[in-house]
This record gives C-alpha cells, structure tokens and sequence, in this order.
C-alpha cells in the first residue's frame, strides 16, 4: 500500500529503501504479466508517451507541438510569399466522420477535410485561427495556460481579429485542436485547458505531480482520511505508482462516498475513481493513462438507465460522436461494464423508476444509430431488454437489501466473474 | 508554510520541534489578536464546537443527537402509553417564517410551527418521520451514514411505511433536520450526507482527518501539484491547522486554476477555495469553521453579476430562504465581497455582455424581495448600478490585461483594501 510504504519511509529511511525495492519489483511483475494479457486482446500498441518523468515527457510533447505550430505557420507564411493564398485543411468534425473499428476502440475521426482558404470572406477567421494559435506558442514559452474563456478575453487586445461572441472563439479552439490531433496533439498539449475538472480519487496510487514551479508532489490516495484526491485538469505531466488490481469507476458522488469511507478500495485492492455523471476529459484521460501505462483493467459501476449506459459509459469507453477527433486520447478502450445492468435488476429484485419518453428514445436512438452499439450485440440486448422491461434502476438500490450490501455481496459477487462484464 | 514545515520535519525532527513550537506560537497570537477584532464587529459569540480533537467532538454531537432522538421518541411513546394523540412540532419551512438580524447575520427561521398530530390521514407520515429518526440513530450507532437517495432505498423494506417517491423521503428528512435544527443539530449529525460534496482548497492549511477505521490523515493543502483538495461532504470531525491571513473564495472553476498553479495563496498568505457556482453545504461549513475557529476573514470573488452576487454571496455570507432553519451552520456571516463589483466594471474596463431578462429580473426580486439587500444600502445602490448599465462581467474578463494581470494586479490592489469591501 502506497501509504503504509510512505508511513514507514519516514521511520526508517534506509531500511525501507530495500523492502520498498523489492514490493515495486513485485509490483512490476504483476503489471508485466497483466500487459501481457492485455496485450493480446488490446489493439495493435498505438503511439503513447513513454512512462517515466512527467516532466521530461511534458518537455519533448512541447517542443513537438512548438515545432508543429512552426511548420504550419511558415508554410501559410511562405505561400503568401510566392503570392499564393494560403489555406489551411480543417477535420471535418461532424458524426458523419466518423467510424468506429473494435480494435482500434474508439469513435475514430475520418479523413473529410475542409479546406479554409483566406479570401475577403474569410480573412478574419484566418486571421482568428493564426492568433490563436501564436497564443498556444506563447503560453507554451512561458509555461502559462488558458481556459476558453479567458482565451476569448485576450482576444479582446487584436483589434480587428478580436471575437464578439466566446462561441466564435471555441470553434476556432476547436478547429485548431482538430487539425493538430492529426499529429497526436491534443489541446491540453496546446495549453488550452478546460474550465471543469472534477473526478475524486480514493486508493492504493501515488501521484507524482508538479507545481508551475517545479516543486514535485508526492500525492498519496490512500491517505485522505474521509476525502479523496480530486483529478487535475491537466494530467499529462502526472506520474504514477501503484499496486492495485484494477481502476473502478462509479458513476455516483453518493456511492463513491460509502466505497471510500469503508475503504472498499483496501478489500478490493484498487483505484476508486468518482465519475459525477459523464466524466470530464481530464478523468477519461486519467483513467487511460492508469489503463495504459500501468496495465490496469478498468470497470465501470453506473446506475442502469439510457443515461447511465449509452452516455456515460460509452462516452468513458470509445469517445463521443461530436468531438470525434480528440477520442484517440480521451477514452479507456479497455473499460468494461461491471454493473447495474438489466439483468441486476431482476437478480437482485431492485427497485426501479419508469423509464421516461427522454429514456426510451435516447436507448432506441443508441440501438439505431451509435456505431458502438450496432458492433456489441450484448449492448443491443441489454438495451432491448431495458426497453422491454421499461423501468430503470439507480446503482443505490441497492441499499434495499442493506446500506453496505454493494460492499458485503454485490461487488465481490460481480469481480468474481469479471469476464462475464458487458463490453 | 505548513508545507514547508512538513518538509524539515521529515529531515530533522528534533531540531524542527522547537522551531515548529514558535512559529505556531506567533501564529497564534496573530490568531488571536484577528479575533479580538473579529469580536467587536461579529455578533455575541453563539455555541460553537470546542476546537480540538474532532473525534472527541463529534462522539459528543453523537451522545447530544442520540439523547434528543430518545427524547423525541419517548415523549411520543409516553403520550400514547396515556391513551392521548401524540404530536410532533415542526418548524414552518417558508420564507414567510424567515427574519434577517445583521447582528446575528445570517436569515433566521422564525418561531411558527407546524403540529403534526398521529391521526387516520397522518398514520403513514407519523409512522415515516419516526422510523426516519430510528434509522438516524442506527446509523449513528454503526458510525455509518446515508445520502438522502439512500434513506429512500432503505425505506422499500419498511412495508406500509415505505415512500413511493423520493421527494417524500426528502420531505420527511427535511422537516426531522428543521425539528433537530431547534437543538442545533444539522443533518450531517443526523448523519444524513448530502450527495454532492466538491470545492477545491489549495493554501497553507494542514487538514487533520479520520476515516472510518479511526486512522488519521494529515493532509497538507500546501502540496497538491497541480492538483488541490476536495472538501468532504462532512466536516465536522476535521481539525485545521493554518498560519494563512484569510479565506478567498473563488467563483469559477478556471479562476482557481489560474490562481492556485501560480501559487497565488503563497503570495498573498490565503486559503483558496473553488465554490464552483452557490458552494454547497460542505463548502459553506468548512469555510465557516475556519472564520470561526481560526479567525480567519473570508473573502469572495464572484462574476458580477445578479447570480454571482444575489444566489452565490448572498447564499455563502446569510444562507438561503427556503433552507433558513439550517443557515445558522450553514453560511459564514462575516465574509465580505472583494469583487468583481459593478464599479469596477468601469475602473478596469471590463468586456461585458448585456444583462438578459433573467438577470435584470434576479436583480429586481432581490432588491425588492431580499432582506439581505433590503438591510445593506451599499448593496441595494450596487445592484441598482448594475441594472442601470444593463451588463455583467465575468471574472476572467480580467484576462483582457493579460492572463496574469488578476494575478499581478487586481487582487493585491483589492487586497490594499478590504474594508471597503461590500458587505
């Protein structure tokens, strides 16, 4: 356990230092071993950054995203110089790019461009796009960042270039971070980072974290007394060590709340991560980064509705329709559905809500037109059966049969058959 | 720095001892002298929680709500035992049973009551409210607890006591906390949990915790990274150290952000706490207790507009009308409001949007509604100015003088001068 190891560092440094070697190695073997088996169903490995300082790895991605913003500078740059129009091709970023293949894992944007050229039309939202995007070299030369809004306020010192509404400046946002993500570039990587964070976390992990001015954190989940960690909005410069079994993802504050107080975490051996509804890009990205680089399996526990399934749980596994381009590093392709399902509810006679018109048409919307759904034939009839069965359950029914039921006999029943998970 | 003095303490304890002792002891008496002055202004001292071990201090709130549960309870028994109707007194939850005292300085619940007596038509709520009050001792007695959505759940096992919706579980809880509340008893010692925890706190603060095995965390504020600390959804049982001068609360999620990765509460010796929008139960109570019992001021820094001022602060500094028998836990009577006021719209030139109807309308109802504004003039000529220029501002709208010009800026000048702050 990370904080007993912590505890015990402080008595007797030196002693330690062995038993603490030894446990990693442990650790190390048990993690080598599941990558190993993960390996062989995962996708064929993708380009990730490698494990090992936050801070090294934060420098390299910076110098590739100062050079990429270079390279297309110079190239708009030196059309204009041969007396051409310069243009810049956009990602099209709309559901009808998208595809989604199971081994890849992710909603997956296409290859539609489209192609913006600077004209007498165009030439302030050209001029927006470049702006914005000498903002992102700035903020990166001073180690800085900017929420959307305050990005949409800068802009209020260009002048001719400024934007009237924040929805004209998120779209340039937008349309700048699609056409990096062709590069592995995300826009976190550009310094734009999201108002919302959010996502507690309680368990056996140390983060490894830095301030702005280099002091190194050293954070430890299992030492909170009755709170948790809560998830930066950047995680890209994290590190981490751990020896839990797995991540498990809980859609509720409530539930995260009993896990934690009676550290489930310390019975299960794992990560407990607070998800508050559909989880934020950094939580998705923290999670993934847990899955991929610490080879952890990751499972999710959300209340058994529409909701709870095709938004949450979809959006955590394969990414969102809308923001196609960016789901190659904001989703856990290797998430499974741990519970409350369909069947939960007639197994464990849990009491259930209607489900509202809102439900029904969000479920048959899924079973229609969501590529994820049309490929997992357990999803469609988990859905079908829902609809059928038309009632929902929330994962705190549970509290029928007891308020630590989910502790005593739904959860460990449910990890005993881990392969039985809906996918 | 309570970071600080962490740190030399796992170097050198002996040595750090001695040095540790007199720096509380200077804080201490800064401490002291804060509250010398807080008293002259503040309202005669009311019944607090001794500071000390939040263990014994929460057995003793146990022993105190366990006592008037049994008190209730028998005199309900007692009156049946006598052939008589029992009845139960509830205090009115309506704003027309509110009143607002500057010297006590939160909205008050007045003394109307409504009687509750065992009849055909009230058996099935009678029976309700009571075996709502046994399920709070039992949960005490077990050191457990449960969310509101939870109670409900529990109740599918109580027969023909058991709720159809979760409104009337809410309703029920609602009126035992405002029946308790007359004793100074909150829900949370009820050990009914709120859902919703969040706010962020970043500073020198050293928050002592215990989780439920007893095993005390001591975590450091001063050393998240990137990252910061989430208050729990009980505070009660925390204790607190600090040396910090004050409390700044900060409205949005990206202000933070921005304020706490540049180490801004070591700059200006401050605890940051993110609201996050009108701060819940938990935000509100841990920011009271440590006015209270640190002596620290409290600050705000809201957008400037009718929510950030009429819901956000408002709510923060009197508490809420429809909530008004918990607000003497729940509100921090002697923060102030540093900004963004109407005037500085003018004095830092700030973009602004137009106020929409809603906005003007919130203005409207609380000037001629409220009597939190109907009782502060400076408030009611603010709020007036604002609906006379017809615009809101944003607090990153600072960011038009530079992402950092809050930062370098506004703030320490705000900070020259706090007692011109608005009430």
């Amino acid at each position: 356990m990370a904080a007993r190891r912590k505890k015990t560092a402080t008595r007797k440094k030196a002693a330690t230092r062995q038993k603490t070697a030894s446990r990693k190695t442990t650790a190390r073997k048990k993690t080598t071993a599941r990558k190993k088996t993960a390996a062989r169903k995962k996708a064929p490995a993708r380009k990730r950054p490698a494990k090992g300082s936050g801070e090294k790895r934060v420098q390299a991605t910076d110098a590739q995203t100062m050079k990429q913003i270079d390279t297309t500078a110079k190239r708009v740059h030196q059309t204009i110089r041969s007396s051409r129009r310069p243009d810049l091709a956009l990602p099209v970023r709309a559901l009808s790019n998208v595809s989604y293949d199971t081994r890849r894992g992710y909603l997956e944007i296409g290859r539609q461009r489209k192609v913006r050229t600077l004209s007498v039309n165009t030439v302030k939202n050209f001029a927006q796009t470049l702006r914005m995007m000498a903002l992102s070299k700035e903020l990166i030369g001073n180690n800085d960042f900017a929420t959307k809004r305050e990005a949409y306020y800068i802009s209020k010192n260009w002048e001719d270039a400024k934007f009237d509404e924040q929805v004209e400046s998120d779209t340039v946002m937008d349309d700048i971070e699609a056409l990096f993500s062709v590069d592995s570039i995300a826009r976190e990587q550009l310094r734009f980072y999201p108002e919302e964070h959010g996502g507690s976390v309680s368990g056996p992990l140390l983060v490894i974290d830095r301030d702005a001015t280099g002091r190194v954190a050293r954070i430890d989940c299992s030492n909170f007394g009755s709170g948790a960690y809560s998830v930066p909005t950047s995680v890209e410069e994290l590190d981490f060590e751990t020896s839990a079994d797995f991540v498990l993802l809980v859609e509720t504050g409530g539930m995260f709340q009993r896990l934690q107080s009676h550290r489930f975490w310390e019975r299960a051996n794992c990560i407990l991560v607070e998800m508050g509804g559909v989880p934020t890009r950094a939580v998705r990205r923290f999670v993934r980064r847990l899955a991929d680089e610490e080879g952890l399996p990751v499972y999710a526990f959300t209340d058994c509705d529409p909701y709870g399934v095709a938004n949450i749980y979809r959006t955590l596994k394969v990414g969102s329709g809308s923001a196609a381009h960016i789901n190659r590093f904001f989703c856990v392709p290797t998430a499974r559905f741990l519970g409350v399902t369909p069947q939960d509810i007639v197994d464990y006679e849990l009491p259930t809500h209607p489900l509202k018109d809102v439900d029904v048409k969000r479920a048959k919307d899924a079973l229609k037109n969501d590529p994820f759904f049309q490929r997992h034939k357990e999803w469609r009839q988990a859905l079908e059966q829902l609809v059928k069965m038309g009632v929902r359950a929330e994962q705190q029914a549970l509290a029928k049969w007891g308020l630590n039921y989910v502790i005593e006999e739904y959860l460990p029943n449910k990890l005993k058959a881990t392969k039985s998970f809906l996918p």
